[in-house]
């Protein structure tokens, strides 16, 4: 049976849309455990109906978002990211999710969670969708949990998303590309080359060489690869891009007055499509993998249908298997 | 009097779309000297029309696009933009203009034409626009000349884009944004972190703090400033996320038959304004800054209309007076 520790109070909408999109997700999964951390009054306020697979366990305190995370982690005991992250650590959850302080999510994942053996650095790591292909997702990793990097850790990302194309979205031999400023080997930065060879020679990878941002939400590969500052940048341009054309879109049908409203109506179909497209909650949230439980944090600004989302992916990942594998491996290595 | 060594032998299109965008220019800017730089024959015979202000420059050799870079300019004496770049260094032109092998020009630039006294590495630049505000645009630097920076490089990139900014785009007072994983000071890499120390010490900045890859396109900065491997990165993706939502419109608006064709056609104004606000070859190429001439890239595939805009953009930075000025500033800084 899969158990959930939710952190109820984490992200701008807590615990409403939380808590309503968990109550989505425990209707259509009856066999999975969904534990609501959080301040019970106001979570059983949003609780419309009472289910047999949710359960409310109070918490009197909460991180806010401008929390210092470490601090913030250390001191709040009573924190409903960090009951629920002790949940996972103590065995009576399989997985943590939080839509609050990222940071703060990050050092609940190392000091509490604690790290797979053998992983120096877990990632942060989205579920994109490979535009133009129906239904093809890639991840790339990492986008943030470590802006310095050693080749060591871009390594480990390369291995660890592996497991999760193989594992989670279902993908034969997935495809490892290293995001780099030019295809050819030799191409970049020192921390580039030096894991350009580390994943050349693991031959437990799919290893196709370097990437270019340009091709990657195309398809490039199904794991890219980078340091969590260039990873961070990248999914934020392309957060930045996309937003800025549908806003340009948006601003020049208005300016075509009643031609533009028609138009417009005429191709709902394709701006919907454009927009669902885009939309890469409906994959769930950024995975912090690498981790001994899964860990998953969804955007601070998340409705219930995102959090619906991530529940079935969490529901995906712990049924996987992937996690135990992945300790397996490491031990081994280690060895 | 403005004079422009032109590589006619550069990119995709060469000569032809060189020469002709060149003509355009000529015909526009009476005052201005076009030297074109190639194999005669092949030049002339793209040359409609003989114009007083173009100059024909015989060269027998030419830079390929798979050349190995330094190789290249070392062994191929009488290449077409070897000889250009080597009449920007004996006074003989004032820019250099090339849609040839970025990295040749690269080491064309530094080893012909050379750095401006005190500037340990220079910069490329690309001009792109600010999404939503007519006619204002922002620069970004560096987008992949140094994969490998030190933080002086870019603290040395925001001096340089504040320059170009002024004389060029001609705004007061530019304000310079880091590239960070985060707004607050104490973000990102170890690199990031220095670069804001540097940047905010220097009085001679508008130094905003940091920006994030997620709001350049719609304004954070006038002067963007990272390191060329992050630069290279954040360019590539707004190019590649544009490039694949324009044609999930063009296959949406397909899928929908004739209901599509129909929208399209209504909303072909909006349409028309979205791909020309995206097309920042208008605003001319990427300046390779920091040298003692103006050199600029334009890319591989440029047309005679991106080559026009070229001209234009070099003509406006030679006359600006900006490098003179950029070679005193530096020379009093290292008094």
């Amino acid at each position: 049976m899969v158990r959930i520790a939710i952190d109820a109070m984490g992200g701008d909408n807590a615990p409403k849309e939380i808590v309503q999109g968990v109550v989505l997700a425990a209707k259509e999964m009856p066999t999975v455990e969904f534990q609501l951390y959080g301040d019970e009054a106001k979570v059983n306020a949003c609780l419309e109906e009472s289910l047999p697979n949710i359960r409310v366990i109070h918490c009197s305190e909460k991180i806010n978002s401008d929390d210092e995370p470490v601090k913030a982690i250390r001191s709040k005991k009573d924190a409903s990211m960090v009951v629920a992250a002790k949940a996972v650590k103590e065995g009576e959850a399989d997985a943590l999710f939080s839509c609050g302080n990222t940071g703060a999510l990050l050092t609940a994942g190392l000091l509490v969670v604690g790290r797979i053996k053998g992983i120096d650095r877990p990632g942060l790591m989205p579920v994109l969708p490979v535009l133009g292909k129906d239904n093809r997702q890639f991840i790339m990793m990492d986008v943030g949990a470590n802006a310095e990097c050693k080749p060591k850790n871009v390594h480990q990302f390369g291995i660890l998303g592996s497991y999760y194309s193989k594992y989670v979205l279902g993908y034969e031999n997935p495809t490892v590309g290293l995001l780099n400023n030019g295809a050819e080997e030799g191409k970049g930065n020192e921390l580039a080359k030096e894991v350009y060879g580390l994943l050349k020679e693991d031959d437990s990878l799919n290893f196709i060489g370097n990437v270019e941002a340009r091709d990657i939400l195309t398809g490039a590969a199904d794991v890219v690869v980078t340091d969590g500052f260039t990873g961070n940048a990248v999914l934020k341009t392309i957060e930045g891009t996309a937003l800025a054309m549908m806003e340009l879109l948006k601003e020049g049908i208005k300016g075509q007055g009643i031609q533009g409203k028609l138009g417009a109506l005429l191709l709902k179909n394709t701006f919907y499509g454009l927009k669902n497209t885009l939309d890469y909650s409906q994959f769930g949230g950024a995975v912090l993998f690498g981790l001994k439980g899964a860990v998953v944090k969804s955007h601070g600004s998340s409705k219930a249908d995102s959090v619906y989302h991530a529940m079935k992916q969490i529901d995906t990942i712990v049924s996987s298997g992937v996690i135990n594998d992945l300790v397996a491996h490491f031990e081994q290595t280690a060895e």
